[in-house]
């Protein structure tokens, strides 16, 4: 195929180089969701790690690179992820780290990013304008600037996961990734169509925050002026060029779903996995939920990427849901 | 130290015999419950397997001998999280394998184990009447009996956590461990003291099924006439002997905790580590909360045991318990 910008032995070399911690997560079959998805589901669990995301992956490699022989400064932009996974990374390094978030954020991912030690700057606007705050510091202070899906060590850090399901039996049809800025879908995709040609690498994201999908679908950049979902971590308007030129190359479709769908997701892992995700990590269960004929007796494997979400805010959610769509339905 | 029945050498070569699946679960520091419980607290996690908790760990080796050399029909006595090891392990093996719990189990288990092609016969009284129902069947159809904590295969499979958290950095302080039966609490206890014995060694144990602890203070065997508790997995009324020496020779302590607080323990989890658990779960932060000087500043490990619960009695007691306890106190 033509080549992404990442690379499969850099991938590989870069298992050593991440805290045991965030590596070889959970992988399993949940067979309680097998009678109401028609499928036989294994989950993936990025969540059962010290900042409750896969996004530490990829801070692992910046922050050991910038303790090795970079400026001892970095500033991300984040819907609170990412800021959180930096922090994490960084505090362990003596790195100094700002995060950017808007200050609509999830307030728990912004008070783990505070708890963490690290400068949290929120701005009044959304996440694409955190991005240019983060790029303006980064110039006037001279450090480093950590861009979310363009530096490929994003990429090549989520890509361990793809790893970890090519080298773990047995055998799956399809892996369903939650789409965002695109640093999962690019990375687990690369993997896949590096070691694993056979699966199907299927990227979701939620009709309320179509860009990338948009994009992928014309071979275009396509932006989006506002984006209206609960999905915070997946929560884009201007796709990256040279992301989407990845993401080209890997996906092999790219799915938008409701939020009627994500929610009815995220209600299904608390009643039938005893999990709590927050809604971009219950993509996954959405699209599967939205065309059950297409996934009917495959064995797919969803990404479960992040568990930070606002307590109050989930209840909400899965209360809500369980009164719309009724238990027999599931 | 005197001899336990269990032997590290056979711990250490369980671990091939287990299927992976079950084995190197995620151990990790929750940061966010460092403020509200004064202590740093690791989470050992045993609910993200395919039967949502620790027990097949001993299932896994029970399951392989018998499928090697031993007879092909097996029966247990479970609350429901053995009876679905042993259903799990047995099916993969093409064992037969039946279940015996009371009626008054936990309906998810129940549920689970059917699903996983077990035959389940249940007693009208409580998990002590399953046990002596188990035994009459085993008898009756010359068919091998399994019995928890007894056997030391289930308290050997329990023994690999004690292996996974010796082996893995940093060191701690204390592991809380769920007191039922004893499986967990001598296997895990037993690598303690054979390759951590710096390590303190707390079994946790409702107040409302008092009868192993009871009987780990006077050294004798105490029986109790009743159980009273929504701590299913631990409620026994009949300690085997053999198991309680060996208790004797590897608890430090054990105490024993009120209802309220392993709700709020259990509530604590889902708040700040987004995780779903069963009431036995949570036994080791219920203890941390009624003793907090005790644990002040230490590194303490809680074994997350299992996550099998009833949807609405899981959601009835987390929202009685936030009404109880004000948010504020924690």
């Amino acid at each position: 195929m033509q080549e992404t910008r990442l690379d499969t032995a850099r991938i590989r070399a870069a298992r050593p180089v991440i805290d045991p911690i965030f590596l070889d997560s959970p992988l399993y079959p949940c067979e309680a969701l097998e009678p109401v998805l028609g499928c036989t589901v294994s989950i993936k669990l990025e969540t059962a790690n010290p900042v409750r995301s896969f996004k530490a992956r990829g801070t692992e490699l910046v922050a050991s690179m910038l303790a090795d022989n970079g400026p001892r400064a970095v500033v991300c932009a984040s819907a609170g992820n990412l800021g959180q996974a930096l922090a994490w990374s960084g505090r362990g390094r003596g790195l100094d780290v700002t995060v950017v978030a808007s200050r609509f954020a999830t307030a728990a991912k912004l008070d783990r990013i505070r708890a963490l030690d690290a400068r949290l700057e929120l701005v009044d606007g959304d996440h694409e304008m955190a991005r240019e705050r983060a790029a303006a510091i980064a110039r006037r202070d001279g450090i480093r600037l950590l861009e979310d899906s363009l530096d490929v060590e994003t990429c090549e850090g989520a890509a361990t996961i793809g790893l970890e399901l090519v080298d773990t039996a047995p055998a799956f049809d399809t892996v369903l990734i939650a789409l965002g800025g695109g640093a999962l879908a690019t990375g687990v995709g690369h993997v896949m169509k590096a070691l694993a040609p056979e699966v199907e690498v299927i990227c979701v994201q939620p009709l309320g925050a179509p860009a990338m999908t948009h994009s992928w679908r014309r071979r275009r950049v396509v932006t989006t002026d506002s984006t209206d979902t609960i999905a915070d971590g997946v929560a884009g308007r201007r796709p990256i060029p040279a992301v989407l030129n990845d993401l080209l190359l890997v996906a092999d479709d790219a799915v938008l779903v409701q939020e009627t769908s994500i929610i009815a997701g995220m209600r299904m892992l608390l009643d039938h996995a005893g999990l709590v995700v927050e809604p971009s990590a219950a993509l996954g269960l959405a699209a599967i939920l939205e065309d059950r004929d297409r996934f009917a007796g495959r064995h797919v494997v969803t990404i479960v990427c992040g568990s930070n979400v606002d307590v109050d805010a989930y209840h909400r959610w899965v209360r809500v849901e369980r009164s719309a769509w009724p238990t027999a339905e599931f």
